[in-house]
């Protein structure tokens, strides 16, 4: 059983049926907005992911979810804005393959993806506008606001080997667990509440998420990550794995991040910081984040609790 | 006395203060969002253009227009898009020159070129949301949409030497006029009216920008344009001023889009297109859509009219 089928059942129907309209209007989305977005983003809108951000929004919402067209919406435009950042992303690092599959910016190049991404980006507001509810596009653009920063930031601090602990944190908060962040508070304003008091838990399963994310670049294999070992450090970004090999391994503290320059020399430097022990390390970091943010959930009704814990577990299922 | 001068002593003191108000908020944008953003879009922002759109909202709204936040947010929330899109442009054309100086591309390279257009674009919304207009979010998200779109069209269309004049005009429509539609309609909204009787006025000038600007970049100079002449014809796009030259040079006509490589050769076709007459047929066409907006304008207050005259004068006049 997968974590959403298993998400699904502890949510109960309700929730499911929302996820299937969410799924339906995500495919209208690449259906009616021309053959480009049609023909180049409909495998990273479609066949993407687990769906963590729109669960996220459903189950804040309260289980189960109050059956309204705002809280859909709201679920399809998160879920949007995360298609939108991984089609640039994959622009802005060149690469080929996104979970095994080929990224817009191989099929369609680098300019059908930029416009491509700025596509999905405006339909996710549009998505949510329709909705009428300012206080949800708000949310929405600040932590798209606080995404691209989180992009700025990856690429001030490129092949910096003197990145520290905090640094890279506060990093992964900006390009990632503010939009599990986001979610979660518009899932609580669709569900009538003007503020979520789930909001820190979403950022901390989406820290969790990022963290281990950087540890399944480092540990592989490629044939599950569909990118090659060490894609972050090709690319300049300097993850915990590295600050945490560091401290370990005099040699890698000597490292020049800039010097690795080919698939091969990534893998080997892989291996030095799994060989350090540091991807144990940094992995019970992220576990303890999520056993945190579980631990820290308000008084809730049992089946909301039971549901939002299992995406918590989704979180960390990726690696295992 | 520049055209910004004369709109301001038409539309009187308060349009004047507005858009110092406009202006103030627009360097704030790019002054509080980390140094990524002042450092590499400030002159793209503040340093930009003629606020031809930020005007058209003040102007719609009213004349005088209302003192309103709101009014100010959609203006700037308009102008942010517009410098997100030329961000991203710069990007999509790897162009090192923009009003003469470097762009933001050139400057900081394309990954930090694509973040930063990512966040002017969440910052528009941003800016709008906090004025709690969920129709202004519409109105912007759709026109937003619709740039993505136009440019998902012209690289669709590139070096394609059939693209006639309807699709061509459609082009135009969606990668700019939009947007001045969508400034007009913001501009009604923020002054309490629900739909825009000016909404056909603004797309007709913007289409007539479009026509102007690709004039331009035939005829240059390119001490003016800031880029060298035929930029458009080695990115692939055809505009106006080569399907009109077309239908009146065989030779044109044969002219593989694809065969033009360099500068030099890129020069020698603009001469050849402006030898045909056609930048004038094509510069009569866009007059004559101005002089259409203008005597389309409904029942106004005679200062409002006067000083939405000279903004559709201001799009010629960037020609004369």
């Amino acid at each position: 059983m997968t974590a959403l089928e298993t998400v699904l059942e502890a949510g109960g129907p309700a929730v499911e049926r929302l996820m299937q309209q969410v799924e339906r209007r995500m495919e209208s989305v690449t259906a009616h907005h021309g053959p480009a977005l049609a023909g180049y983003s409909s495998e990273t809108i479609n066949a993407g992911g687990k769906r963590l951000r729109p669960l996220l929004v459903c189950l804040t919402a309260g289980v189960p979810p109050p059956e309204s067209e705002g809280l859909v919406r709201a679920a399809v435009a998160v879920e949007l804005v995360h298609a939108a950042t991984l089609v640039h992303d994959d622009v802005l690092d060149g690469s080929a393959l996104r979970r095994g599959r080929p990224t817009v910016v191989a099929a369609g190049g680098r300019k059908m993806a930029t416009a491509t991404g700025d596509l999905l980006f405006a339909r996710a507001f549009a998505e949510l506008a329709g909705g009428r509810s300012a206080a949800s596009v708000r949310v929405l653009s600040r932590a798209s606001s606080e995404l691209a920063l989180g992009e700025l930031m990856q690429r001030a601090d490129a092949f910096d080997g003197a990145i520290g602990v905090e640094r890279y944190l506060e990093r992964c908060r900006l390009k990632t667990a503010v939009l599990f962040r986001a979610a979660c508070e518009l899932g609580a304003l669709a569900g009538g509440e003007p503020c979520s008091s789930l909001a820190p838990f979403g950022e901390q399963i989406g820290l969790a998420f990022q963290i281990l994310d950087d540890v399944l670049d480092v540990s592989g294999p490629p044939e599950r990550t569909g990118k090659p070992r060490g894609a972050d450090l090709l690319d300049g970004t300097v993850t915990l794995p590295l600050i945490e090999a560091r401290s370990r391994d005099p040699d890698l503290r000597a490292l020049e991040v800039r010097s690795v320059r080919s698939e091969g020399e990534a893998a080997a430097v892989c291996d030095r910081i799994a060989a350090t022990g540091a991807l144990d390390a940094v992995k019970e970091r992220a576990l303890a984040l999520v056993v945190d943010a579980k631990a820290s959930l308000p008084a809730l009704p049992e089946r909301q609790r039971a549901a939002l814990e299992v995406v918590a577990n989704g979180v960390v299922e990726r690696y295992a």
